[in-house]
C-alpha cells in the first residue's frame, strides 16, 4: 500500500498475532528498533489462537512508516491485516449515508410513511406518473454511474475500486448544491448492458451523471441514455470539463481582449473531454479549432478509422492545416490541452500569437509545467489545485443538475451547457479579473446558486423544461 | 384522488386559475357555498395568462373535502392542479436523503475525500476487492429491489407508484437497524432482465432485499441471484413474514402446551409468503403442515402444472389428507392464512383440536374477523395493526440484514431465519405471554438488537459470516 502524504505519517497499523508465536512486547520492540513511537493500543478481538489489535504509531514520514510495517511483517506470528492512515480512516465504513426525512416514533407515523396510507401516494402516482417528482425522491435524486474503466488517472480499476470516488461525488453533490446523488458502480463493460441497466434502475432517478466510463463506448452509451430516457443524462468527464473550460476561456479571452470568434483554438488529446471541449468552444462561437492527437493535426484531408476524429476532420479545421502541433500552434491564440505531460514546449508559445492563453488540463502532469511556461504565457490555467486557475468539474456539475433538476428538465442541451459556463466565468468581476484569476475557486459559494439558476433558465428558454419556473425543493 | 382517512379533513388544494376567466374572489364563494372554510391562501406562481394558489381549506370529513374540490374543478377558468392532505404533504419530495458523514469545507478535505487522495483507497480496494467492505457504504447498505409488481394489496402499479413504499421501507431499515437502504425501482418485469441488472448493480451493495415482486418469478429471481451472488438475497416478502409468523406459533405453541413438532397446521394460500410459511415451518420441527388453495387440499396424489404446488405437494401432507379446507382443518392444531378474507368460518374454528391457534394474516381484511373468531379461538393473530399480536415483517428484515451485514455473511439461510424467529418470540418473556401477547410490538426497542445478534452468531455458526465477531459499524 503506497503510504502517500505527509499525514501518512501517523499510522495505525493493524497487527494479527498468533498468540503461541508473537507476543505483543515482541512487537514493540521491533516498533521501537525500527525508529518508531506507540501512540496507542487498541484490543480489537482476542479469540483462542489470535489476537487483533490497532497500534498507532508515530513515524517521521511515509518511507519510515513504511519501514516500520515491514519490519512488522517480516516478524514470525505477526501478520498486518491493515495500515491505515488519515485518508483511510476517513474512509473507514464510507463517507455517505442515507436519512429520513421524517421521524417513525409511533403506529400513527408508520401509518403515513408505510402501509396503510403510504397506498393512496402510491395510487396517485400510478394515475398520474408525473406526480412521481413531487412524492418521491426522483425530483432530487441524481445517480452516479459507472463501470469504473476510466477512473481519474488510475485508469479500468472495476467498480468496487470506483466506489470510493464515486461516493465522493456524491458528497460534493450534497455539499455544494444539495442534490441527493447515489452511486451505481456496474459490474459490466457491456454498452448494451450498461445502456440497458440504466434503463430499467432510471424510475427513481431524476437525472444521470455518467463518470469515469472510457472512450469511444461513453459516447455511445450517452448518446441512447439521451435518446431513450426522458431525464437529463450527462458524461460529467467530458461536458463538465468543457463547460468549466469554457468558463475560463471567456475570462481568459476577455482579460486579452480578444473576442473568442476571432480566435484561433489549439486542443491536443482528441478523446472524450477533447471533443467535447470543441463542441462547446464552437457552441460559443469560436470558428476555429484545430484538433492534434498522436498522429498529428486532424484533418479532413485525411480518412480515419476511428469514428470521433472522422466527425472531428469534418467539423473542425477549416483552415485545413496539416502536420503537427509545431505546425498547428504558429500563430494561435489559446492552447487547450487534455493530452499529456510534455505536449506543449516553450518553443510552442513562443510561436503563439500575442498574449498566449495556455491552458494544459492533463492530470496529474499537465502539457507543460506552470513554472516552465510562466515567463512566455499571459495566462496560464490547469487542472491542479496546487496552481492558479484550476479547471474543476466541481464548479459545473453540481449547479447543473441542480438547474435541470429544478427545472425538471428533460435533458441537458447546449444552451443550458452554455449558460452555466457564462454563469461560472460571471463570478469573477471586471475588477477582480487578472492573469491569476480567471475562474472562481471551488469554495465560492456563489458558484452553484448561479449555474442553477442559469441553467435553469436556460432550460426553460429552450423549451425542455417541465416546470416554467425554477423553485427550491421543499 | 381518494381522500382516505379522517386526517384528510383540512386540505391544501393548489389551483390555476386562468386570470381572464376566473378570480379568487369566485373561488372563495364557491368553497363558502360548498361548506368549506379557507384557512390559508398561499401565492404560488403568478405569469401573465395564470396564478397559481395554494388553498388551505378546512372541511367536515373526507367526502365533504371531496365535493368541495369537485366543486372547485366544475368553475370554468379553475384548474385543480393537486389536493394533498397530511399523508401526501409528508410525501413531498420524498422521504430519504443521502447525507455525507464527512464534511469538505476546504481543500484539505477535498484533497482528502475525493481527487487526489482518494486514489490510494482505490487502488487498495483493487488490489483488494473485500476491501470495500471497509472503505466503502458496502458494509452497511442494502438495494430495496422491486419490479413494482405485486406492490401491498394493490397487485401490478409499476416501479414509479411502488417509489413510496421502498422509501418506506428504506425509513424503516434505517430506523430501526442503522442500515443505509436505498431504493432499486425496475422499469422491466422479465426475469432474466431483473437477475442481469441486479448482478450489474451489486457491487455497491452488501445486500439485496427483494420486495414485492410477484410470484411465480419471485422465486426463480430470488434463486438465481443467491446462487450468482456472494451476498445475501432475501424476498422479504416470502422470509420476513415466515420468519414472524414461526415467532408468533413458538410463543402461541408455548402458551398452549404443545411442540411444534406435535402440530398439525393448515396453511391457506399457496403463493410465494405460503410456501415460505411452510419450509420455515418444515424447518424449524413441524412434521403436518397441510397446504391449501383453490383447487382444494394440496397433495402428492394429483398431478400440478404449477412447479410450486408440485414442490409442496412432494414435501407436505404426510397424511395424505383429500379434499378441502372442511377436511384439512378437522383436528388441526393451527391455522396459517395467507389467502384472502371469508376463507375460515367458525365451524372451522370448531373443528379444529382444542386450544385452536388461528393466524389470519390476509391484509387488509383476514380470513376470519377477530371479533367473530374470537369466542372459539384460543390464540388469534393478524397482519393488522388494530387488533392484537400483529405478525408485521418490520420486526424481522432489520435486524436480520443488520446482522447479515455486521457479520459480512454471504448469503441467509435457514439457520439465521430460525435464530431471527427464535429471538423475536424471545422478546416475550415467559411472565408476559398470554393469548394477547405473543409477539412483540414493531416498536419494541429490544427487537432488531436480539434479532442481529442472534443473526450474526447463527451466521458464524453455520459458516457462511466473512467475519468472526460481529461489529458495529464505526
Amino acid at each position: 500500500m503506497s503510504m502517500g502524504s505527509a499525514a501518512a505519517a501517523s499510522l495505525i497499523v493493524r497487527l494479527e498475532l498468533a498468540n503461541s508465536i508473537a507476543t505483543f512486547g515482541q512487537v514493540a520492540k521491533t516498533i521501537g528498533e525500527a525508529g518508531g513511537d506507540i501512540v496507542a493500543v487498541d484490543v480489537i478481538q482476542v479469540l483462542k489462537s489470535v489476537a487483533v489489535r490497532d497500534v498507532t504509531i508515530q513515524a517521521a514520514d511515509a518511507v519510515h512508516g513504511k519501514r516500520i510495517v515491514d519490519a512488522l511483517g517480516a516478524q514470525p506470528g505477526v501478520k498486518v491485516v491493515n495500515v491505515s492512515d488519515r485518508t483511510f480512516l476517513l474512509h473507514l465504513g464510507g463517507k455517505i449515508e442515507i436519512h429520513s426525512r421524517i421521524p417513525v416514533k409511533n403506529r400513527d407515523d408508520l401509518s403515513r410513511v408505510y402501509t396503510p396510507d403510504v397506498a393512496r401516494v402510491c395510487m396517485a402516482i400510478h394515475e398520474d406518473e408525473s406526480k412521481a417528482f413531487q412524492l418521491t425522491i426522483k425530483r432530487n435524486t441524481v445517480a452516479i454511474v459507472t463501470d469504473g474503466t476510466a477512473v481519474l488517472g488510475l485508469g479500468d480499476i472495476g467498480p468496487s475500486a470506483a466506489i470510493p470516488v464515486m461516493e465522493g461525488k456524491a458528497m460534493l453533490f450534497k455539499q455544494f448544491a444539495g442534490v441527493d446523488a447515489f452511486p451505481i458502480c456496474l459490474d459490466t463493460k457491456d454498452t448494451d448492458e450498461i445502456v440497458r441497466t440504466v434503463k430499467a434502475i432510471a424510475p427513481i432517478f431524476g437525472g444521470i451523471n455518467l463518470e469515469d466510463i472510457s472512450s469511444p463506448r461513453c459516447f455511445e452509451i450517452e448518446d441512447r441514455l439521451r435518446e431513450e430516457l426522458d431525464i437529463p443524462v450527462f458524461h460529467d468527464d467530458q461536458h463538465g470539463t468543457a463547460v468549466v473550460l469554457l468558463a475560463g476561456l471567456m475570462n481568459a479571452a476577455k482579460l486579452v481582449g480578444k473576442e473568442l470568434a476571432d480566435m484561433r483554438v489549439v486542443v491536443t488529446g482528441i478523446g472524450a473531454a477533447g471533443v467535447a471541449c470543441t463542441k462547446m468552444l464552437l457552441a460559443a462561437g469560436v470558428r476555429e479549432v484545430v484538433g492534434v492527437d498522436r498522429e498529428g493535426v486532424i484533418t479532413r484531408r485525411r480518412a480515419y478509422d476511428n469514428p470521433v476524429w472522422a466527425w472531428y476532420a469534418e467539423h473542425t479545421n477549416e483552415a485545413q492545416l496539416e502536420g503537427s502541433l509545431d505546425d498547428a500552434i504558429a500563430g494561435a491564440d489559446a492552447f487547450v490541452g487534455l493530452s499529456g505531460p510534455g505536449v506543449l514546449r516553450i518553443e510552442h508559445i513562443q510561436a503563439m500569437a500575442h498574449d498566449p492563453i495556455v491552458f494544459a488540463m492533463a492530470n496529474p502532469s499537465p502539457e507543460i509545467e506552470p513554472e516552465v511556461a510562466e515567463p512566455y504565457v499571459r495566462v496560464m490555467a490547469t487542472g491542479r489545485s496546487d496552481y492558479p486557475n484550476q479547471i474543476n468539474n466541481v464548479l459545473c456539475f453540481p449547479g447543473m443538475f441542480r438547474g435541470a433538476l429544478d427545472s425538471r428538465a428533460v435533458t441537458i442541451n447546449e444552451a443550458m451547457k452554455l449558460a452555466a459556463a457564462k454563469a461560472i466565468a460571471s463570478i469573477v468581476g471586471d475588477e477582480e479579473l487578472n492573469e491569476y484569476y480567471i475562474i472562481p475557486s471551488v469554495f465560492n459559494r456563489e458558484v452553484s446558486g448561479a449555474v442553477s439558476r442559469a441553467v435553469a433558465e436556460a432550460a426553460a428558454a429552450s423549451g425542455v423544461a417541465r416546470r416554467e419556473r425554477a423553485q427550491p425543493p421543499a
